[in-house]
């Protein structure tokens, strides 16, 4: 009975991301949140990096119940073979018994600061918690690396977490919170940012593949087009943390007015 | 000579879909762009609905030069492997000799409108080419069928063209336009929206294969939180076309300062 009275009254957390379910950063996140909850992890089961807010409409989605990890791991963990979004849908709908009270995405190895959020497959979990109501934060490590040192992001995951389950999040907002590489010094601090205007200077190295018909790769460089000290990629060149209030009502509604001088119903 | 002068005179127009290249309403969107500009058209080779912001960076990327149609065709078109934001990143990179003056995105068959602007491949494209600096539109049509009416649609669109061209698209700004079925009739009009607010009440759909393993189909029912009559759910039920300002800085600015209140620096 006294279990049972404990365990209610810790709070539930779904963690996800978008690296797959074997990611170290996914792995580092879970033991930060067995600290302070009750955690159930639904993960995809494959890299889904670069997937944006997808989701399995013509296709068939499969669940399995693992366990990754037998010491450290979450108290209940599945893999599924959708996208970021569909596991978030599945773990609310189908998987926990009752609303959680957090979701977490991440830590996703690479940054999703700036524009990279319109691209991120760890926001995209994180907001389509939002849109249910569940209060949400992604978390990502500026370091590409596998095998990164995610250690010095706990102090700052687990503060973001406290704050956030003592104080909720602003209906309507989820959490992009980025995390600069430091190596193995802690960061100076966390700074509530703005979203940098920035975009990325495509490059595409074209090739011919064996049978001689040419293919491309996409690659391309970041460029930072805002010199303002209130963003997240000027927290983060100071080894700050950033975390940047991000919202899903996209309406432009300075524009509104604007748009509305045209001459459209004459 | 004179054939020179009049081409470089015509706005170009690139138009790209998440339907695919042989799609109807991409075909539709085609014949009302011709005779307003000079149209490239680049867009996916398959389906690509739901597929949110994706970007293809684990995979290779193949792009055929094609006439789908000989006689109402563009000036060129190009068939790509890749997800509707892959398209307009190479069409702008690749296959465009010059800067576009417009980017059209469409006519998706089905809505894109209140929250389902988070899911949509139409809208991607649409806001990948403003992230690049290029005055962008995405057009829905509210009728999920493959044989839907386009022609009903063609005065506003290219209404809301043409004034975009002249006045220019605010910068950070795409817009997300939503035509409602009308079965023969004209639309009403043409509202400028704000992006209602609503989400989807998921439904899974638990399936048993003929191997005996479990598996899910996604489907759901969309529920409109938002009794606003300046939103783009109620303009389309009053059977107008909803134009909603769409921006790609997500930072909830309202939030800042509350979250600057949470204890995350002592």
């Amino acid at each position: 009975m006294q279990h049972k009275l404990y365990t209610m009254a810790k709070p539930l957390i779904l963690v996800t991301n978008d690296d797959g379910i074997t990611a170290p950063g996914l792995r580092a996140l879970i033991r930060f949140m067995m600290e302070l909850g009750e955690v159930v992890v639904v993960a995809p089961d494959s890299p889904q990096s670069g997937m944006g807010h997808a989701i399995t409409i013509d296709n068939t989605l499969y669940i399995k119940k693992i366990k990754v990890d037998l010491e450290n791991g979450a108290d209940e963990e599945y893999s599924c073979s959708g996208t970021p979004a569909d596991c978030v849908k599945l773990g609310l709908q189908e998987l926990l018994g009752r609303k959680p009270d957090l979701c977490v995405s991440g830590i996703n190895h690479g940054s999703n600061s700036s524009i990279n959020v319109i691209y991120s497959g760890t926001m995209s979990a994180a907001i389509e918690a939002g849109i249910e109501g569940i209060p949400a934060i992604g978390f990502s490590l500026c370091d590409y690396s596998w095998n990164a040192n995610f250690e010095t992001s706990k102090e700052a995951v687990q503060k973001i977490v406290r704050e956030a389950l003592k104080n909720g999040i602003p209906n309507g907002v989820v959490l992009n919170v980025n995390i600069p590489k430091t190596d193995n010094k802690a960061p100076k601090g966390i700074k509530i940012c703005r979203q940098a205007r920035a975009n990325w200077k495509e490059k595409f190295d074209k090739r011919t593949n064996p049978s001689g018909k040419e293919y491309y790769w996409l690659t391309g460089e970041f460029e930072l087009l805002d010199k303002g000290e209130d963003t997240d990629e000027y927290a983060l060149s100071q080894n700050y943390v950033s975390v940047v209030p991000t919202q899903f009502d996209l309406t432009a509604h300075h524009a509104i007015q604007r748009i509305n001088n045209w001459n459209l119903n004459d």
